[in-house]
């Protein structure tokens, strides 16, 4: 066994309790739970209308601080009608970091667009804006009233910067980076509820942001995501072309453009508003997981704690390290000596690059990312590991 | 008031219970529903994996026949995947009836695919096998080994029947037309859970074919919808395109096509298997209202009953009345009144081809649909409108 190893299970088995499983992430259902699922299948109002997706909305804005929120089925839809909303068409691309999990390139093909990867920050693990400025000034050139790649022609469309792990990524500066090439920015804050940046919330820097309540996220809903936004006509667009595009008449059917079956059944909000009044104390709970971590690894040789970035409040979604290694055989190894022993550590996903579908998109140099995709590994991170 | 008003005031108010509301389509809670969710939130696995999943699909299957059913978030989801795998691809045509709810339309758009819409049988309401086959004749040519629209050189792909109301089509018929120009047949079952031809349920007939579990349907998920195939390989691929196309792999991500975000989630799925054990008892029911409906208009003059087709079972899913009457203005009259007195009747859909996006798709003569439009009137139709 190797000595990382040996440093990895000693500190999982301090921080960590003795007994029960220690998954990646886990939900926790200690509140309203039950109550307003029951509340709701007793009003007969479990669909696409009812006062729970109202509520749950209500308490995104309110939480987040965006003016809107529109609760949708899943965090892919909510970034694909928010890439939408913001201008990508048929043929064109979309700046996404190739360090991501498959639904942000996803999305991007869902509108008919295709994905160009950028690469990611050490810090953040989030889409690097001196990176993203740099491949700009080669890719970039404006013609005909739009800025297109010079290589293809294909119009930029849009960048979806993602907040990877939680953490913030540096959006000041990608903004600015954004406004230099007119290109407008949507957040893919699918991991980040709860996480802020100089104490604005992640999602709400861009045109739009989206949120995911996948069953491994802080919040769950079973599956649910929700588009964030400040601009009232664009949210107002969002709930139109989620509830599929139907005019307002007491019973005809007009829907004046092609729309989608997306709204958030009622259900899923009402385990949503539930799962709202905890987050607090379930994010109060994994920051202090977060910090146990972070104390066990202070002092270890080649093992590097991924903290929150500076000037922001991460939600420490999962937990991860970066290791000094160098190939992903490596990386296997030890997850899977971590997995032997009953830790559910889990590598950052594949680059997008290497997937089949994407291999052919356009991208920038990766150097940060490939490196970073070797050498992290995730921890457990949900907050049921740490009692009040 | 018209005489046509006061008849069907007459027989609704003859038909269905004096208290209570008179929706056209609510759902019922009678069963496990509660327990059932209690469950699944109770065990923690209220996501994209758990057990009510695997029994709702297998629940499905047993009830329909088919070798094998997908759970997804809803219809438009089931419909989207079910019509790119039997092989549409962008810039292609789908044969769809005009006489449909928008999401028929809009999967295949969401394919990239292009709607061509055909007319509808004056009995089953649904696509017109003759009218088909003498479109085809006039539209279709076979040029570089694949079935063409002669007027623009689209590839035809596939043909889309929907089962309206929940009314079976003439499945044999439009199998045999579809076979002479070699195109797939899905069906839109999202209507008909329940209904079935010959002892087969609906949906079971071509290569593949869908459900809805919509609030507003016989059996209700919140939102959810299945695909069903006899075509194991089709099932497995449905199953991985809708569950991001992961590979199985103990930690590694490797996505190997462009995937959707579209499992039904546990939580709705678990209503689900509640639901399905309360079908029969729902179906019993609503057959006693179409009964009911069908000896009050047996000889009300200028009002026929839109019956289940010869040869079929239908589920009765929207009772609904033809009228002897020409024109919108006065259908829309007489639904007003309807209204007035409390009872939720609602016209059939606006024709696709009458929607502002769907105006330049290709299209067939729509005699019959365009007279059901004006003439079709829907009724309450709840099974909890008869009490056992």
């Amino acid at each position: 066994m190797s000595v990382i190893v040996k440093r990895l299970l000693r500190a999982l088995g301090s921080v960590l309790p003795q007994n029960g499983p220690k998954a990646l992430h886990e939900p926790e259902f200690a509140g309203n739970e039950w109550a307003y699922t029951k509340e709701c299948i007793d009003s007969g109002w479990v669909s696409s209308a009812g006062k729970f997706v109202d509520e749950f909305e209500a308490r995104l804005a309110r939480y987040t601080g965006a003016r809107c929120a529109v609760a949708v089925v899943n965090g892919t839809a909510a970034l694909e009608i928010a890439i939408r909303l913001a201008g990508a068409r048929s043929g064109e691309e979309v700046i996404v970091p190739a360090l991501t999990f498959v639904a942000t390139a996803n999305a991007v093909v869902h509108c008919g667009a295709l994905p160009h990867f950028v690469d990611s920050d050490r810090a953040t693990l989030g889409l690097d804006a001196q990176a993203l400025q740099a491949h700009l000034g080669r890719v970039a050139e404006c013609s005909g009233g739009a800025w297109r790649n010079r290589f293809n022609g294909r119009r930029l469309a849009a960048i979806v910067p993602m907040h990877a792990l939680g953490h913030p990524a540096d959006m000041a500066a990608i903004l600015e980076v954004a406004a230099r090439y007119a290109l407008p920015v949507v957040e893919d804050a699918a991991e980040s509820l709860g996480s802020s940046l100089g104490g604005r919330h992640t999602g709400t820097f861009g045109l739009a942001g989206t949120l995911s309540f996948n069953g491994n996220k802080v919040v769950t809903t079973g599956g649910g995501g929700a588009i964030l936004s400040n601009d009232e006509a664009l949210a107002r667009h969002a709930r139109h072309l989620t509830t599929t595009a139907k005019q307002a008449h007491p019973w005809r059917f007009i829907h004046d453009e092609v729309g989608y079956n997306y709204r958030l059944p009622n259900i899923n909000a009402a385990l949503g508003c539930a799962q709202m009044e905890r987050l607090p104390d379930m994010l109060a709970r994994k920051r202090r997981l977060a910090h146990a971590y972070r104390a066990q690894f202070a002092d270890a040789p080649g093992i590097h704690f991924i903290d929150e970035p500076v000037g922001s409040v991460s939600n420490f979604w999962l937990n991860a390290v970066r290791l000094d290694i160098e190939d992903i055989e490596e990386r296997d190894q030890i997850i899977g000596a971590l997995v032997a022993g009953g830790y559910h550590c889990r590598p950052l996903w594949t680059l997008m690059h290497r997937l089949p579908m994407f291999r052919e998109c356009s991208r920038a140099p990766l150097t940060v990312a490939e490196r970073l995709e070797v050498s992290v590994i995730k921890l457990p991170s949900s907050a049921k590991l740490v009692q009040n």
